[in-house]
């Protein structure tokens, strides 16, 4: 990120990152996004039922100030999860500190966490730092960067895109970034994103447009299957950009969740192009079924298969891995309907092998993009996913022992 | 299988095994079970939509002549899947070599193939094969001991298992094998199970006592989680023994599925044990919950949870992978009420970190069996499934390219 990006800093937020104590110096392990004024926020939250106090906490938050939201505050390395009544007091006692800092309720703060689960955070490493962490908050493309590295875990790069579209004649900025989602060493980690945008938007339009584009995006990935219990997507829009405000699912509406959805996408695609030991992205299309919703699992099955995703850590052609996960979907397809196109080559039709070359797809199969289609028929149903590949990295980084 | 076990023999049954041509010789690649009489059969298959040729002729055989079959032939190194209306006349073509061998009708010969998927079977070098291996056929460990070989594809062991109980006075045998639920090289292979037995039993109560085995051996245990297109599982019953027929559900019937439980049981866990590139066979109990199915959900995920196989494979005793998984069981579960036992040893109570040693859980989890307890709550729902550690190996065996 050069400085040039300096224009796409939506307006209305500052940005900062620290050390407070819970990695090694000097590596960053807190961040903040804060806000001038109160903002609108809209979230979305891991559906798994061991979820992490400042999940429980961030869920209320949002429930009672979503349209008068202040600041975001992150922590890696610790999750938080799994930490009883101590974590619940801790991540509500990280939003009073925040919110005493820059003059608002306690309520107006969403807390996050990432990192080792089940051991308890030693919160006061976290409270010390606020203070100098408010001050250090700057609209600089440095204070995003850091805050897009203070939330790795085992990421092995930040990730962050950005946006924009034309709203009543107002430039409308969207800036986003994510982390992946990897396994921290220990332990497992999370997905987490932020979308941070000037439109002004009413809350329950900004929800709307995040509920929808989730599926697509976030909702359209897998690296190993297993979901986190501290997954958050936070989005908030300052309204500083002057627009007319979005009430309504009207044009102005559908250009800014476009906008969203082009965030959203990119985030996701390097979550997965930075999958714990991935060498490559595989974009799983199935086509011809009976319903999106069939299409989708299908997708979703043929995308978690361990046997297809070691196939792609080793290029090899065996559409038969493919036909197989789709057969055992759950979904009634007719296999001798199937078609199978990989890196664009047709391998099986009708399902049966259809005579390719061997080579060339291999040599498809070696770069980083891969898409993959599956044709089941004469139905309108359409869905698409993105996997990467399974290599035995993935297994070095989650197997070790952790002392 | 030392010369001792000719007692474990069921009487009626004959055994051979050759060479066809399928894989290098002299490794074995076509086996062949043959009854003296016409036998009583069962048969549990693959639910995978995707099914082999065989698959489709061994159901339809069974219905037709479940009280009259005479053979079972299996082939490996080609699964003859996906191979169209080829593959269905290989397996047909089959049928009637063996059959007209051996004096009966093609639909009393059930036909099996594993290995590679899509592509053409050389039916040739099954069908010049068949008169010799008829002529083979011998009641000796020596070819019993070559069927359980002749199966095998990734499976680095034969697996074998043998049972006895008492019925009317006379003594019933019942012999099994099985090869694993591995991936051949280079392509998805197969779980398939033989049982042999002596009993005599009606058709029905014998596919009743097959049905009802399958759930707590074959169908609790996991190695991917990817079901593949020809797994077939069939039972054979001479009534050598000469016990009084078992025609109901009484203490006979009782007597003899026990038994038959035994004989799987071990079969399904050597399955596990020799699953690819496993180091060690973990339980996962699940108790407490609100109905065994629900159970039986929240162990299926645990089981199958890459982040909880790698953690085995690291002896890492992390039970919040066991916690996360069955949070996103999609089973209402309270966190807050789970108790989780490594090895024998309490590390989550309630739902948070319980002191325990780490280096001792490390040590029980190095062993070759670990057995993981998961207390959800008050409930009387129970299950219990086995899975094995997710090495590199598995992925260094699954992504070689096939040329």
């Amino acid at each position: 990120m050069n400085t040039a990006s300096l224009n796409a800093l939506p307006r209305g937020f500052r940005f900062a990152a620290t050390n407070c104590g819970l990695r090694k110096a000097p590596n960053l392990d807190l961040g903040l996004i804060v806000s001038d004024e109160e903002v609108t926020a809209a979230g979305v939250f891991t559906q798994n039922l061991a979820q992490a106090a400042p999940v429980v906490l961030c869920r209320q938050h949002l429930r009672n100030a979503a349209s008068r939201i202040r600041a975001i505050i992150v922590n890696s390395r610790n999750a938080n999860c799994a930490t009883g009544e101590a974590g619940v007091a801790a991540a509500e006692t990280t939003s009073q500190a925040l919110a005493r800092e820059i003059g608002c309720d306690a309520e107006q703060i969403f807390v996050c966490s990432t990192g080792v689960i089940g051991l308890p955070l030693p919160v006061e490493r976290i409270l010390n730092a606020v203070p100098a962490l408010v001050k250090a908050a700057d609209r600089t493309v440095e204070g995003f960067s850091g805050f897009t590295r203070a939330i790795m875990t085992t990421d092995t790069r930040p990730k962050w895109a950005a946006s924009r579209c034309t709203l009543s004649g107002r430039t409308i900025r969207l800036l986003g970034c994510a982390k992946g989602a990897g396994m921290i060493h220990p332990n497992m980690a999370t997905m987490l994103a932020y979308i941070v945008s000037d439109a002004a938007i009413a809350p329950r339009l900004l929800q709307r447009a995040l509920n929808l584009t989730v599926r697509g995006t976030f909702n359209s990935i897998t690296v190993d299957g297993d979901t986190s219990t501290n997954d958050t997507l936070l989005a908030l829009a300052s309204g500083a950009a002057a627009n007319r405000t979005i009430t309504r699912p009207d044009a102005d509406y559908r250009r800014f969740l476009t906008a969203l959805e082009n965030v959203c996408r990119s985030l996701a695609l390097q979550i997965v192009a930075d999958g714990e030991g991935a060498t490559r992205v595989i974009e799983i299309e199935v086509c011809g079924a009976a319903s999106d919703d069939a299409a989708r699992q299908v997708a979703s099955t043929i995308a978690g298969s361990s046997l297809v995703k070691t196939m792609f850590a080793g290029a090899d052609p065996n559409w038969g891995r493919i036909l197989a996960a789709a057969g055992r979907s759950g979904v009634k397809i007719d296999p001798r309907r199937a078609n199978i196109y990989l890196g664009g080559i047709l391998t099986c039709r009708g399902g049966v092998e259809h005579a390719f070359s061997e080579r060339e797809v291999h040599r498809r199969m070696l770069r980083d993009f891969v898409p993959v289609r599956v044709e089941l028929g004469p139905g309108r149903g359409r869905a698409c996913m993105w996997t990467c590949d399974f290599t035995a990295d993935y297994v070095h980084i989650n197997a070790s022992y952790r002392t």
